[in-house]
């Protein structure tokens, strides 16, 4: 019941948007627990099992709540009508359990929402080029609600979450963290991306190529939450954003390399061949001319699987030795007023030094700023890199 | 998991099947309790809801039941494939949660079961005209299975169940009763309509309608069951197959009514169009030439509106009073051999009449012989009937 509650409750906001002389199109996601109860069943029918079949069981947990979520829009007087990915349709690419949203057909939902319905969309999931029910990968409920806002050209997309906004930091972490009242897509994509769970990065993505306005905003909760949207040139930036971390690094130095032109390749070129992601990535300038070091970082869930690799290929890279360490954490600072201020590397630098925080590898892009440390400091680092960069709350 | 265990069973009578070189064709229904669970998701979001939506949430519990079976089939090493209604397409009218079968398009799953796969279809939906998902109602699933089978020409419909045959009566109350080898169409029937739960008499109509012959068989137990199908000419054919009894019936009796030609469309003309079906009627001899009295049967269900619609047309009726019953039974005795027989309901007649059973109504048809009596007897009779017709167990 804790459940239809929370239908009802969004349920409300639906009708506060109708009343207001909205139309309005709804993509709900499944019920708590829905998903992975759905998950357990096809893993405890067979381990290795057939994406396609998987996506028809998972994708049930959506069509349930798209069908209550009608049925309490209509019992609230609101006309309403579930639509499921192959009734849209949305159409997806064949990659079954992480399919792609190749076109959204909102012919038929925008003449109903012209004659005054409300059009609930069951999220997540789409129909393949061959007719079968295929789903997006978790968080695709804010891909599809993304996507169908462009499709509608919506003037608004909101997104209702478990929290109340995006923030300068884990606030778990954090707690002098802060609620972001407004961010560019490029922030939230490396916030995203860098271990901020808001916001999928597909839909931040999706929302930064069709210029879809998202606001992220509380289930529970009824207060502003965070714009997603393009850069404002006037807006008088923050130098840093927000700061994000990831625990799911792992790094790795092959010691004793070839200081020469190909190691890189004969290095990576097998990680790349098995799609093993390769994050952050130092080569150690040459102590000796002859041989090098080369340190880089992979996710935990590769790492076993990237050892394997580099183990088979020893003879091609001619390594000495692997360093590997799983107790690794990358903490990043993001913001676009980043490029046109210096001196925020040296600020984290500085700022992680008087603690007597060791950093390991340093990467940075035109709007980020990362580095690896031992998990062991990563609240200390936080605390003070949000300090540092004066984010923290008055 | 009690319930994956049932899918991984029934998927080893497919696999038996495919070893013995049959093409197969699989209807499943939703895991025990899942219709429920989902159907009270229903009623908990709005006692008064869209039966479009209802199909919606109802039907997602096959969906779940058909990738995890053929998930399970593809793990056993055999080639297999979800459908769900849309996809086969099973299309069916517009009368959400009870629509009818209009067509089954079986031409993509031939081909796929002719190229050695099984198709695994989600029982109890198809696609209505309108393109929206619609359930057939309870019992459904079985009902897609015959009409699949006849579709797809197929030399036999096995259907597996709770129980591992039909029985000459429930097997609770007559501990003699003996499982029925073989039943004709009519007799199942008359024996399913009559409250015999087996099989779904929308399902019984289907096979006889395309002369599919469908066995019964059990979940748990390897072993014959009942083969219902067209009577054979030559049988050894008992006089009566079996017994079927019906609580769910309550009695009305209209006392004084005028003895008129027009009384009976009178009183029964409001309740046909309300959709309230009369099962047994009987009207008695006038004793004075001038009124008479009007039994008749409604369901349990139908009761409280059927009194309430009498009321309301009392001045067009011009009875005196209303006499009701909830506490009656139905028994009906069914058999085609007493087409060619007499004397089988005054066997039923003496069998009650030596146990001081009072019979208050009776009907009749080609096959059957039906009464009603007090529901405090109907173990009793069952007995002494069972026994009467020579149908106990040796």
């Amino acid at each position: 019941m804790a459940d239809l509650d929370r239908i009802r409750n969004a349920a409300l906001h639906v009708k506060r948007a109708v009343d207001a002389g909205h139309q309005v199109a709804v993509v709900v996601s499944a019920m708590a627990g829905e998903t992975n109860r759905l998950v357990d069943l096809v893993r405890k029918a067979s381990p290795l099992h057939d994406a396609r079949e998987y996506d028809v069981i998972v994708a049930s947990g959506e069509q349930v709540t798209s069908g209550l979520m009608a049925i309490v829009l209509q019992s609230m007087g609101i006309p309403a009508r579930s639509f499921l990915g192959w009734q849209l349709p949305l159409r997806t690419d064949n990659l079954h359990s992480r399919a792609r949203i190749l076109e959204i057909d909102g012919a038929d939902a925008s003449r109903r929402m012209d004659e005054g319905e409300v059009i609930v969309v069951a999220g997540f999931q789409g129909v393949s080029p061959n007719g079968r029910v295929a789903t997006l990968g978790r968080g695709g409920s804010d891909t599809t609600a993304v996507a169908l806002a462009a499709a509608l050209k919506a003037d608004r997309c909101d997104i209702y979450t478990d929290v109340d906004g995006v923030y300068t930091c884990d606030p778990r972490i954090v707690p002098k963290a802060r609620k972001i009242d407004r961010i560019t897509y490029e922030e939230m994509l490396e916030l995203a991306s860098q271990g901020a769970k808001v916001l999928q990065t597909r839909s931040v993505e999706m929302a930064m190529n069709h210029g879809v306005t998202v606001t992220v905003l509380s289930s529970f909760e009824d207060k502003p939450g965070t714009i997603v949207a393009a850069e404002i040139e006037d807006m008088e930036q923050e130098v840093v954003t927000g700061i994000a971390y990831d625990r799911n690094e792992a790094k790795i130095t092959l010691a004793g390399v070839p200081d020469r032109p190909g190691v890189a390749a004969a290095i990576f070129g097998p990680l790349t061949q098995s799609e093993i992601n390769v994050d952050m990535i130092v080569q150690n300038v040459s102590a000796d001319g002859v041989t090098t070091d080369m340190t880089f970082t992979v996710t935990e869930a590769d790492f076993d699987r990237a050892l394997a690799l580099l183990e088979k290929h020893r003879a091609d890279i001619k390594y000495r030795e692997i360093l590997a360490d799983k107790h690794v954490v990358k903490i990043s600072v993001v913001g676009v007023g980043m490029r046109s201020h210096a001196g925020v590397a040296q600020t984290m630098f500085q700022a992680l030094a008087e603690r007597s925080v060791n950093i390991q590898v340093i990467s940075t892009s035109e709007i980020k700023v990362s580095v690896l440390i031992g998990e062991d400091y990563l609240e200390l680092a936080l605390r003070a890199l949000h300090t540092a960069y004066g984010l923290d709350a008055a």
